[in-house]
């Protein structure tokens, strides 16, 4: 079993209600292959940084059986860095500074070890990027995840179109879903975007849960409301690791099986947002992340 | 098995994206008789009109097995008015005009027949009236549920206060939550809001579901996705009407029970805003009204 994670490696200046931190580890493949490292070794990092960035962080991401023979190392450039504040409801954000650093000429190259993954995950990119580590592998993976931004339909629609044809699962928020379909009801916004490709598409509402669709079928999976929120920086990238870390351990692409990918990667996503950046994805223990689902289902079982 | 159930019988305007329509029939307890018409027989409503009521819609009523004794007609006066203009998520609106009318010397008088009921409901109004129901009352029901609003909260916090000691079940929406409670986080504001009383909270989310707290436990159902919604007005008073007509027939006031209440709740409140008004609640069957319920099951089931 494996899994290839694709998708920015970098630096967040954080500003949410309740404090601020500074220079802090994040970016989309970070969050993602923490919390798919949980569930399937190796997971196979695609990414680039500056030579700015923490060699103990690598270490530590290797210590969690993380593969990063596809991150390239610029020398003399920075990572990617990203500044944002958070609004009172946490629900929704400012960017108050984005510098692209290393990614403005990011070329990935798949070591030839990465070539066949069971399960792919395309982390929130450049569509073109995207498409490009699809081109690249050996035979296509099992299952193909991809995830996207609003940012990309405004600035680069056609390439995104274009890849979308090729992917599996489409990971996407409520309000993108209906940029990028034109309709407001989410039931027939995922009708219009199963015609644009994806079999399988993933809602994301923040504090309000995660909707799967697949044809007509319909699963939900709340948020597990906390008595604290610190940090919801990441909190849709913890999703994707723990969802396709589920899926590429368990290689059962049904919808069934997708559903319980879903619970999982809500529970990656809640513990996430419990602490400041990457902090409380560091130490996890399987029966932390078990005892969690289990109180998903408590939460919803009647 | 009873339901006593207080509140308005009105007149709206209602203007969503997607329509108009002129003085149809509303009034939180309209909706919630009739959605609990479904369940339980007699509901007995509190409430008042002017002369300028239908009384077409009160004959529909009372043939649903709605008893309308405690239904005063005030002859020369005219009926409560509201109209109101939803933004284009639903989810939220303003309020274009409120016309009081026979509601400005509302004094309710209960029946004999009503003074020992298994549970009441208190639609929202004011405090001081949903005190005075609750004192003509000759012994306590099994379940008393109010429902308020922020109004209140902003004009007569000290007698809403009050009438919280009394109660069950507190009904109320999430930025009413954390305005009672002080409290953004919906887990703390519950808590805090239990020491105000109510020994149950239900905490409703519009489109994002309803979660219910009893002290440290937690259920949460969402709300079905459709494909098409007409008009939430009477959404969260067709849910309340659900849940207190589920809990009146089944007399069982546990947690668990409440559980599936809430679910009767959210399916009584996904049918109402399938159409303007009231029009979707006026022919359901029980197993339209079963079949929502396993639609609400295969929806969370992992």
């Amino acid at each position: 079993m494996s899994l290839v994670a694709v998708g920015t490696v970098a630096f967040d200046d954080i500003e949410t209600p309740f404090g601020r931190a500074e220079k802090v580890v994040g970016g989309a493949c970070t969050y993602i292959s923490l919390a798919a490292s949980y569930f399937v070794k190796p997971v196979q990092v695609v990414s680039v940084v500056g030579d700015d960035f923490p060699e103990a962080v690598l270490a530590f991401l290797q210590e969690r059986g993380i593969d990063l023979s596809g991150l390239q190392i610029k020398l003399g450039e920075k990572s990617f860095f990203w500044a944002g504040r958070y609004h009172r409801d946490l629900n929704s954000r400012d960017t108050l500074d984005t510098q692209l650093n290393v990614l403005a000429n990011f070329e990935p190259v798949l070591p030839e070890s990465y070539k066949a993954p069971d399960v792919l995950m395309l982390g929130n990119l450049v569509p073109k990027i995207q498409s490009d580590v699809l081109a690249q592998l050996k035979q296509r993976p099992g299952l193909v995840v991809l995830d996207t931004m609003n940012f990309w339909m405004d600035h680069a629609l056609d390439d995104l179109k274009a890849v979308l044809k090729s992917i599996d699962v489409l990971t996407i928020n409520d309000e993108e879903a209906r940029q990028l379909s034109g309709k407001h009801s989410l039931v027939v916004a995922a009708q219009s975007i199963h015609e644009m490709g994806p079999k399988y598409i993933v809602i994301k509402k923040g504090e309000h849960g995660a909707l799967l669709f697949h044809h007509g079928q319909m699963f939900y999976a709340p948020a597990l409301p906390l008595a604290e929120v610190i940090d919801p920086t990441g909190a849709g990238d913890s999703f994707a690791g723990g969802f396709t870390g589920y899926l590429a351990k368990t290689k059962d692409y049904s919808f069934d099986n997708l559903k319980r990918a879903v619970v999982y990667g809500a529970a990656m996503g809640s513990f996430c947002v419990e602490a400041f950046g990457i902090e409380n994805l560091k130490q996890l223990t399987p029966s932390m992340i078990e005892a969690r689902v289990q109180s998903f289902a408590n939460l919803v079982h009647f």
